[in-house]
């Protein structure tokens, strides 16, 4: 499946702006009936650059600084269609962003009431933000908590586009905090974080090894022996595994510029195999997210004979529309109901 | 066990300059007969300090800087005992060093010939260099190999000190990158490197969780916590383990200046429970190396039940004095033979 963003003219139909808004990135897209994307923008105003000048102790200054960004970058929008509802999801609702939107506690439905969300005012009109869901500690048996903002929207697109089997399922959306959902009915059961995307950054851009792969090309086969290698039984532990990639280049067995690639795998491969077990599924799992790390995990999965299925990370628009329609924010178009992207 | 570093006169008796010469810090002894330490130093010239400034592509220009840092620390030693032998371990005998000393393979006994030395000139005479042991990778079963440089010399004083048992052993030398040894006899049969010293730098002070905790205390109950997260079965993955730490905090459940010695108990326990079993032994494992470490690296095997006894770090002195006499560089005094340090 692929969405294609399209510039068009069609303003007439537009229904709702809706936001991605995280650490690093931002997305935003004009929505038409059914949620068909009539525009989209990927402006370069991550939290981290909205808040550089920011203190961000002061909530009226972050909220200051996140209205002037929504406008400067949703403007023209607002402007050609007065009285368009606007909302976002992603960190934009953390303790760090515009206004703290909350979680949901899990076990819970992914079908979010008008009331779960959170409603900030800006120049011209107001933007709803989506709950963030929460798994809270279990302190009797010293079990920690664990929270996910913006993955949940991502998910919400994507289980609109898979025929329910009546059976509980497993959606993996990897990045540089990867999430594992269990989900069963649009329920959401438990779900972990494994920050393989950051441990992968700190070991590749600031470790030992980044002084040997002073310059990184792309290779497979790398990135498949490093998956082996974290892969095979016995494990010994990521911090072991990951020192294998300087034995490998100080034997001259490993090109140093193939060395991140082989760090992905070790890394991937560790992350995987610990998961798994409690994800395991007769059914094929759900990766959704960035098409090369989706199959980089795909090569981790079929390597314990799990078969997945991909979605994209332009889902977040199919889930954001779909939030703004179950809590009454825009009404479906009869006639568009069920149609897939 | 304790090892007093003095200051003396005792010009007469000195024997042997011995340094320990790592990456990033440096240890310069000057020890008498049996290997008393007659005078000690820890000048700030770690390798990294020494390349500083240098093209470290040009062997020539690399053994230039390292002579002249040479000379600055022990010079004095130098000139008050011409002819007085000098010999290092460490970094300082890789190929980013003065020259590349080799790497004995294992399984190799700690015994080490004079032949297996690399010597450099200076110009007041001759240091010799302790190589490292390599473990071969092992191609068909595509296991990566491994390197160690500098421990082995620990490893040999820590020996010098262990009645032998004529069982097996397992030495653990927590650090940047923590060795595990298996050692039989004074024959180092297969080792293992874990990186786990780095990636704790590296999250603490690079990652998301270095934006939690801005100011670090010291908290042992912190410790306990991460240490008893990453040791209950079945382990979720380092990856996983180190994202409850920013989970318990925004739960409240961590105080940020406790997240340090959290992730530090994450880390070492992840370490532990995958290493062990490979390593696993009815014998105390000997720990070696800096004192708090080792505690944690105790507590984390007092978890699987195992004891250990602890090392100090400054028996690398004891171990070069043993390479020493037993290359004949010294010779050992007869009245001094089998008294410890």
């Amino acid at each position: 499946m692929a969405i294609v963003i399209q510039s068009t003219r069609g303003a007439a139909a537009a229904r709702l702006i809706a936001l991605d808004w995280g650490t690093s990135s931002q997305r935003a897209w004009l929505l038409g009936d059914g949620g068909r994307i009539l525009d989209g923008r990927r402006p370069e105003h991550g939290l981290l650059r909205t808040m550089a000048d920011v203190d961000v102790t002061d909530a009226a200054a972050r909220a200051r600084a996140c209205e002037a960004v929504f406008l400067e970058v949703c403007g023209d929008w607002l402007r050609a269609h007065p009285a368009i509802p606007s909302i976002a999801c992603g960190m934009v609702g953390s303790a760090q962003g515009w206004w703290e939107a909350g979680y949901l506690t899990v076990p819970t439905d992914l079908d979010i009431e008008a009331g779960a969300l959170t409603v900030v005012r800006h120049g011209q009109g107001e933007l709803y933000i989506v709950p963030g869901l929460r798994l809270a500690p279990d302190l009797e048996h010293a079990i920690p908590g664990d929270v996910i903002r913006g993955e949940e929207t991502q998910v919400i697109g994507a289980l609109d586009l898979m025929p329910d089997s009546g059976r509980p399922r497993t959606v993996v959306l990897p990045g540089t905090h990867t999430k594992w959902l269990r989900i069963d009915n649009r329920k959401v059961n438990s779900f972990t974080t494994a920050m393989s995307g950051e441990l992968y950054g700190l070991v590749t851009g600031h470790g030992i090894l980044a002084y040997t792969a002073t310059t990184a090309v792309r290779d497979d086969q790398a990135f498949a022996r490093g998956l082996a290698a974290a892969s095979t039984a016995p494990s010994r532990g990521l911090a072991a595994a990951l020192f294998s990639a300087r034995a490998l280049a100080l034997d001259g067995l490993l090109d140093p510029p193939s060395l991140p690639d082989y760090v992905s795998g070790v890394i991937i491969g560790d992350e995987v195999r610990h998961l798994l077990p409690e994800y395991t599924d007769r059914e094929r799992i759900v990766l959704c997210g960035n098409a090369d790390l989706c199959r980089r995990y795909a090569s981790a999965l079929d390597l314990h004979g799990v078969a997945t299925e991909i979605v994209g990370e332009e889902i977040t628009a199919r889930g954001l529309w779909t939030v703004a329609t179950t809590a009454g924010l825009v009404e479906p178009s009869p006639h568009d109901r069920g149609r897939t992207l």
